[in-house]
């Protein structure tokens, strides 16, 4: 046996998981794949009501890539029978009802967006209905025999509403009932999962043991941080990264996270060696590398991965130039408004630049602002006649690429 | 409306039950019965588990009776598709599964021994499986989806086992469920039961509101107690008396209840008047009427329903002829047993009795032995060779019509 390979294929699996259970048996089962030369079947399942990728779902493909990249089999599992049934209950918003037209809609989305990051030659892409729609209601029974309403109950959203007396319809309990099904339904020898999906994980083991088969090991890889470095990323909280977002819109969302997320995104959502991310770790502590030079390097990577490398060095020269467009001087000229200016409680924006001298007329000033060369707080302004209202906070005015001043009013 | 009839079809229904959930319904369900000229549809609902039928479970056949002379519409469910299911866990041993032959074997007995009861003209039967084996795996999670865990939980039974921490497999949440679905499946008005299917009986309501129906009236019958006048009435406890029983041993078993029993059994498991009834109850109380005769009266009646009015008579006859054989005088004759008859641990019987002065010779014993005109407290022997081991409790023999002796052991 390939001991070296077994323990390059353990170092790439075991990169950024959160745990693996149970760790022994992955080792048992890499070990048969290469002393038999079979690859391993690696399932993920993914629901089809909302088919909007962002990079916190990618964590999960990137480990999928990297088993690809070891010779072992993906299988992408289409919640499609789950989708259309939807819950019958209408309580749960999230849940809603999908016609088999909306979820084949959503699966080649899906499958769009996918195959970014794997490759499709080596992806087998499977409808869960496929196997679920055939049960009859004593499979159904006999499925159901397999596990126990206190053990259920233990899962952690049920336990807290059972807690709380809110109700919980018995059907809910068939949604992991059903993704464990599923890797009976496929033999899978691993599941892949974020760590809130570590019950409906192991059920799959439960019920591959309770219909004789060997267990599969489920992988579960940590729950992304979004752009604000705090919560988890999500498209309601809005700090997200969708994978098909512009270069640019990447870039400057990528330059916008805090600093302790730099090495976990490169970790989790990029193909950058262990080695590499290892050493940017250390330049960054000893000053060697800054961090936001580190950012730079780590939006390239992804704009890289989700478009082109000629995309991502665009990005990034549009991304400095509108930068440095917007980037002030140390010093700006503070000009207060005399109270003769304000007429009808606000002062036109030309008048204030007159007579602070900061252009020489103001048509010459109205000029500039029809030009695009006015900013007013970093925005650029259109409107001639555009206003100030008297403020506490001072605006800033850039004209053209070297004039700033400082506008204020008096209480 | 003809206020009489509904007055008096009440009067019939509400006899011997237990609880009528909700008694306002039901009037309201017989009020348009009897308006509109159609029958109620009035739901029994059978395991095929345990063929075996004795006069507990005819308690719920009485009232379909009833039903039916009333001009309703019976329908007996025989829980074929359930039984076929069994219980896959295999922890419940009365929960075994049954070939589709071994039902349908079960369901004929059934059969036989419901139509002693209910006129077979006028009886529905039909297997649950008829709906239920239709039903696909997004047809369970619908039905799964009208009740809530917590409620489910309620359950007397489910409520102990989840509180002791025994285990509860999902599917048990389905037979209750399947129940209910059959009053769905079958329109039902009403549908009978034990005190003990309170739960599933009520299920049956929820699930036809959720189905868009008029919820089904549930109509409770008490549990029958058993000869021993406390415990039900169970084959385990052997406290029962079954509908294919012989007349003599019916009558056995009747004249052995405590006199506390009788009326309710007039109530529930015969067809005798309430007016009747209540005369002999008054009759009992005033001392008119002696229990014993009480009893001899309710075993003709049962013994009548299920065999003849002929066998009931034979049944009382040949019941008082060895009451009256096995009857003893007040004054019986003792004998000390001498120590010197005694052999080898034990006294031979035809020694005793010749040696007590009971026969006038040894062999005139053995003759009477062989005849079979001996009986040793009130068991009948045919042993010539007879012996009788030293105890603290006397015998008692008699020998012939009315020869009689007790004999004692001294300590």
């Amino acid at each position: 046996m390939p001991v070296d390979e077994l323990k390059r294929q353990l170092e790439i699996i075991k990169r950024g998981v959160a745990e693996i259970v149970p760790e022994e048996e992955l080792v048992e089962k890499l070990k048969k794949s290469l002393n038999e030369g079979k690859p391993l079947r690696v399932k993920l399942g993914l629901d089809p009501t909302a088919p909007d990728i962002h990079l916190g779902h990618t964590v999960v493909l990137q480990k999928l890539k990297q088993f690809q990249s070891l010779g072992h089999e993906v299988i992408i599992i289409i919640g499609d029978f789950t989708a259309q049934i939807g819950d019958p209950t209408g309580k749960k918003e999230t849940r809603k009802q999908l016609s088999w037209e909306e979820v084949l809609e959503n699966a080649k989305t899906y499958q769009e967006q996918i195959f970014k990051i794997l490759d499709p030659a080596k992806t087998k892409m499977v409808f869960n209905s496929e196997w679920l729609a055939k049960l009859t209601f004593a499979d159904v029974i006999k499925l159901a025999s397999k596990y126990t309403v206190a053990r259920m109950l233990e899962r952690e959203d049920f336990a807290k509403r059972f807690k709380e007396g809110q109700p919980i319809s018995i059907h809910e309990f068939f949604y992991p009932l059903m993704q464990g099904y599923d890797s009976v339904a496929l033999k899978a020898d691993i599941e892949l999962g974020g760590t809130d999906q570590k019950f409906n994980l192991l059920m799959g083991r439960t019920l591959q043991k309770e219909y004789g088969q060997e267990p599969q090991i489920a992988i579960m890889m940590p729950i992304l941080e979004g752009t604000d470095g705090v919560q988890k990323m999500s498209k309601s909280l809005g700090n997200y990264i969708g994978i098909n977002e512009t270069p640019q819109e990447m870039f400057g969302k990528i330059m916008s996270i805090p600093d302790t997320l730099i090495l976990r995104y490169l970790e989790l959502l990029t193909s950058v060696p262990m080695e590499t991310i290892n050493e940017m770790k250390i330049q960054m502590e000893t000053g060697v590398l800054n961090p936001r030079d580190a950012k730079v390097f780590l939006a390239k990577e992804i704009i890289t991965q989700y478009h082109s490398r000629e995309a991502a060095d665009e990005a990034e020269r549009e991304f400095i130039k509108i930068f440095r467009e917007k980037e002030l001087p140390d010093e700006i000229p503070e000009y207060k408004v005399p109270g003769e200016l304000i007429d009808g409680g606000v002062v036109l924006l030309p008048k204030v630049l007159f007579s602070a001298g900061t252009v020489k007329s103001i048509s010459e000033a109205k000029r500039l602002i029809s030009q695009g060369a006015v900013l007013v707080n970093q925005e650029k302004i259109n409107d001639i006649n555009f206003v100030l209202k008297p403020s506490k906070e001072p605006y800033t005015v850039k004209v053209g690429k070297r004039r700033f001043l400082k506008i204020i009013f008096e209480k």
